[in-house]
């Protein structure tokens, strides 16, 4: 099927199979059955683990990360607008509405060139592997070859990937240049991705899936809405979009429909277990216990907070609430490729709604000061678990049947950024040193589904 | 002299030599005479363009940069603790006090061992000019031997830097096994350094200058503070020190002082032309006005804000008011090592003051909102102009004058982060994009004072 073979890594390195700690292994036994998948994590304290290194190593099935790499899960991206790389880093400087109108939506309509796409995709699925993004969950565009062709190219590439169609029909507020035609065109096209990444003949083993994506409750009209709506209920469908962005669009929302994105999108059948709702920052207290009951989950996206948001999401509150939260770097409202500056920005972001900003505020009253901080651990948790569970997907960590998707960081690249001393770097130190300072250089080897991809 | 000749380099690129504007030019002529300084910047529209280029072609003295490689000044590092760049990245978790005990005051005091500060002084430098840190203001610690090596390695390597022996000397804030003995074993000590670098036979061309480095007031006796105000008097020395950085340290000038940081140290006479100030983010109105009669600078450091002073410095009225003002990484208050990350940094923590953090407020009175934000331009400024106007040193840009302080980037380096696409990226857009994404592996070259170092 996969036509990988069963074999062990002997490796060691980091994980967060749950919030409550990081778990370190060292010169672990990670075996990985053909299907991708693993099949156990053995420690040198565990029964067997001398029987099974041996057994491994006899059959020719034992690898071994050299010293000084380390093991990671792969990284898990839950927020990427695929058609906006080429503008990654730009336009930061203006109003939403000039990025919209003069930068994004015109950019966005050149996808209608299949050639252009070629290239725009291809090097976002290129770099963000090399990053050490295993996962991402895709915007496309609403041209219906250039987002089938992403999904090839994930294929082709072997990034695991989650892909929608965007809906946008809203005539009001999309240009005219670039929107469907009416909802039926929104639907059809939703609907004919789907079909085609679930018939694809490279996708047997189901590494990309199918989205469905209106934009954004503005974008959409409520035909629209309402038949995605339906389209996902009682399916196993995921269902992307943005909710609670920026002042303007919580406001609009709420004019429109009298209720918030969160409500709104509920009452249309879009929330469920397999949502992700990008931002999120306006969220009431209600909505948070709305998007909990329906096991829907957020993608907090740090740098485009600052950005377009003028907020942050409370990302501490809605943790403690229980709700389901992965990373995103909203390529491109967020200016950064990798999940690695996302995690930095995490913090710093949490940092900022907790302590304030004015200097010339008492140091009480600048900020929630409410324990609204997260440390290393939430973000690395957030990039890796927390993203596996937001999509429902068995990935994160590299406990017993998750896919193997991972990362070999090679913590002494002289190219790269990490740098390392004796006696400085131990646990914990040594992998918040890796969260803050890793870079491209330093992913020397990624896998997705047990096949090596970088 | 400088073993350098007189030469020419056609190249295009970007420099802001005033704030009000980014200058691109485009295969324009640079002079660089044998003293490493520039003599001219000639473009295709200025007089005698055409006879220069000739002229310098037949006589074998023309460089070209490749095409998709662009030129612009080195950065300027405004802050940087050397001996803590081993724990880049770490302990950013932990409380101050934690910080500094656990973490800081043991690795600072290692450097009384000779073999460990040669390979973290010289690595930092390495890494330092690698990323585009052409100058770089450094703090040592208390150690003679350690500070003088170096002064030795940024020598050696070609950096411009500027360094100070740290004077701490107080007993009540320091720990017992790393402090200066007494204020005149802080005195001799810096005027030893002092000393060191002013005779040092590769230093003719003064590449490396001594500083005056109080390590903050809490950590200094005021015999301390006013010996070493005495010898900035009417010297040309440079002098830094941190002020205002957090409520903590503010409040404990003005229990111990009755007067602020800046009040305090222009009393001592350590506010000149030459000095420099880290953070500041707690300065008041008056503070602003003294320290602009003082002609002295401002070392931002958006990161370390962020991580250590639970506010930020207002940037945007600072500069209003005509303060000087440059960037600093802080290594290690900041995580990050490239000046790169602190443009970016600085350009987030600006929206974030300006338009504030927390969603449950109004958007009306969740930030200061009176136009704090600066964009990429800005923080371009201050990493290069700026931070040369900060240290009195003819550094920034390329104008006539200024040392030959470069990076070339290549934009089209595979292993770097910048994508450029057919017609997207041109002019001030296309420095955005560098701004925002840039990584080492972009940095093609770099040359400080005509020379090249990377
Ligand atoms: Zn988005
Ligand atoms: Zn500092």
């Amino acid at each position: 099927m996969s036509g990988l073979r069963d074999r062990t890594l002997l490796a060691s390195g980091f994980h967060m199979p749950e919030r409550t700690g990081v778990e370190e292994f060292r010169d672990a036994l990670i075996r990985i059955g053909a299907d991708g998948r693993i099949a156990a994590l053995t420690r040198p304290e565990d029964d067997g683990y001398l029987e099974r290194r041996r057994a491994a190593d006899e059959a020719g099935r034992l690898d071994r990360l050299p010293a000084g790499v380390l093991l990671l899960p792969g990284m898990i991206d839950l927020h990427v607008h695929a058609p906006q790389y080429p503008q990654l880093g730009q336009a930061l400087d203006v109003p939403l509405e000039t990025w919209l109108t003069r930068y994004t939506f015109p950019l966005e309509s050149r996808y209608a060139d299949l050639a252009f796409a070629r290239r725009g995709y291809g090097l976002l699925v290129e770099d963000l592997l090399a990053n050490g993004t295993t996962t991402a969950l895709y915007y496309a565009t609403i041209h219906q070859p250039a987002s089938r062709l992403l999904a090839d190219i994930c294929l082709e590439r072997g990034q695991r990937a989650l892909i929608g169609k965007v809906a946008m029909d809203h005539p009001g507020l999309c240009p005219e240049t670039y929107r469907d035609a009416s909802p039926d065109a929104a639907l059809r096209g939703t609907e004919d991705l789907i079909g085609y990444i679930r018939a694809h003949p490279d996708n047997a083993e189901r590494l990309v899936h199918p989205v469905i994506t209106p934009r954004f409750i503005p974008a959409c009209t409520d035909e629209t809405l309402a038949a995605l709506g339906s389209l996902a209920h009682g399916s196993d469908l995921h269902v992307q979009t943005h909710c609670s962005e920026s002042d303007w669009e919580h406001a609009h929302v709420l004019a429109r429909h009298g209720v918030t994105d969160t409500e709104s999108l509920d009452r249309f059948g879009l929330l469920g277990r397999r949502s992700v709702l990008a931002h999120s920052v306006f969220l009431t207290a209600a909505d948070m216990d709305t998007i909990r009951a329906r096991h829907a989950a957020v993608a907090h996206c740090p740098l485009s907070n600052a950005y377009f948001a003028d907020a942050v999401f409370p990302l501490r509150a809605a943790l403690e609430k229980g709700l389901h939260v992965g990373l995103g770097t909203d390529i491109s409202g967020g200016p950064g490729a990798s999940l690695f500056e996302a995690m930095r920005g995490a913090v710093m972001v949490s940092r900022m709604i907790d302590s304030g900003t004015d200097p010339d505020l008492p140091a009480g009253t600048r900020g929630r000061r409410n324990g609204m901080r997260i440390d290393f651990r939430d973000a690395f948790y957030l990039a890796t678990t927390g993203g596996g569970i937001a999509l429902d997907l068995p990935v994160g960590n590299f406990t017993a049947g998750q896919h193997f998707d991972a990362l070999a960081i090679d913590t002494e690249a002289p190219a790269g950024a990490i740098r390392l001393w004796d006696g400085l770097d131990q646990g914990e130190d040594l992998l918040q040193k890796i969260v803050y300072t890793a870079s491209k250089a330093n992913i020397a080897k990624v896998w997705v589904g047990g096949r090596q991809v970088v």
